[in-house]
């Protein structure tokens, strides 16, 4: 039999309906890329999860529990691999209990079935209505309180329009409902920080990595809405997409810019998203 | 045997580990008082269940049915139900599936043990750190992304700090990690509104409505921090409290304020909450 999820390193699907975890959304989320039968970019992913659970103060040695966990899992080639860990059970009320014992969920999903045009010739997004609130006290980190994506996402349902653009509530740029942004300008990439709304990116941190060690002209600072003039450029990136091009925004064609190529031939030469190359 | 926790009608404790109540604290939740074996308030209750669900485009005729749900549990003489609503399994990320599925759960809890001297002699809090963002599509309904609440109420673990009082990110006087907020000056009941932070309570919508029937002075307006003057009463508020007396806010000591007794006379009356007298 082959298991798709263990919870608490048990081969079971289900949790506990009293769980932090759905009653207040009290954890933290890794979605992860399976290529070549292993997690990508893993240091980082359980880099950020650790992180989160701090965070939160939530032990982040769950973290090398939920490490060994995911070695008793087969993965496949290529696949998704989604990690959660909660705060557990008890407490009382939002109150966290004096002696918690997080929960972990590893679970194993197929790769979403993305176009190869997707990375060829890009995506078309719209802008997003709702908006980021920010909260630098959960800025950064990968959260389970993810309603605000989930109301952006469920403004359209047009299968043409790829990915929403989400601004905060003071009009900065933050991110796509599932996705890191960033920008070029002038031969510049401009990657818009979001210290107090948005999650920092694993993938954007890699390729932020590789820029800064190639000498590519790369900038961190907050950006927006207006900034994004007609030549620029803007790039969707997470863990499983790897970088794509916004070809199209709402009815405005945005230019080609020209670091895109040379971010998908890094992940393509790392081999730690499910690109078309990848995926074989 | 005692069934304590139905989800989608049967006798179980445990949910799917892909509901998106975990996945992304999809969903809306009720915390109601069981008096006289009967949910307190539960109209209310419903009302605001039904509009969490369509403020997040889930189909509001699922609490018909959580209400079929509640009439199969036994319900003991006094306690504590909680009705939680997901959006179910299912939808590629955050996109919401085209046909959600909601999940269903009705817990019955013990009722918390809180000394009578709470509503005798009042409550002592402090102030949180952690401030609400301000989240227009968020505010008002209850809904199951809580890590602010958790976080604010993760600040202190002092047993004689009863509860914390937070501020939006702009200042306005909000409401306590678990309870809505009543201020009292020269006689008159100032609710403050949080119409981009916070929950609408029950109890406290029960309670209006009692003082406007009344002719008990009362308005609904923003309040800065900064308004609570030596004179100014504070009060809490929640649906297993009834309303109680903020008596010592940090190491300030509070005014009684003159229409406490009869907010807990009509809560005692309506045996709508928790208080000794219902306890019996």
């Amino acid at each position: 039999m082959t298991v798709d999820c263990l919870v608490n390193g048990q081969p079971t699907g289900a949790l506990g309906a009293s769980d932090r975890g759905l009653r207040y959304g009290d954890g933290v989320f890794e979605t992860i890329a399976v290529v070549d039968h292993q997690p990508a970019l893993y240091p980082r992913h359980l880099a950020r999860l650790r992180r989160g659970c701090r965070q939160l103060g939530i032990d982040p040695a769950v973290a090398d529990q939920l490490s060994d966990d995911v070695d008793r899992l087969a993965l496949p080639a290529v696949g998704v691999l989604r990690l959660t860990v909660t705060r557990g059970e008890g407490g009382q009320g939002y109150a966290p209990p004096a002696n918690p014992r997080p929960t972990r969920i590893v679970q194993r999903d197929p790769a979403p079935n993305r176009p190869s045009s997707w990375w060829r010739d890009g995506i078309r997004c719209r802008w997003c209505q709702t908006r980021l609130a920010r909260q630098p006290r959960l800025a950064g980190i990968k959260h389970l309180n993810r309603l605000e994506q989930v109301l952006a996402r469920a403004e359209w349902d047009d299968p043409a329009i790829h990915e929403g653009l989400m601004l905060d509530t003071e009009g900065y740029l933050a991110e796509a409902t599932a996705a890191n942004l960033m920008i070029e300008q002038g031969g510049v990439v401009i990657v818009p920080t979001a210290t107090e709304a948005g999650v920092e990116g694993v993938m954007q941190g890699f390729l932020v990595e590789q820029m800064k060690a190639h000498g590519i002209p790369c900038e961190q600072r907050p950006v927006t809405a207006d900034a994004l003039d007609p030549d620029t450029s803007v790039m969707l990136c997470n863990s499983l997409l790897g970088i794509v091009a916004v070809t199209q925004l709402e009815d405005r064609w945005l230019p080609p810019g020209q670091w895109l190529g040379w971010l998908q031939q890094r992940i393509d030469d790392h081999r730690v998203a499910l690109t078309p190359k990848v995926r074989g």
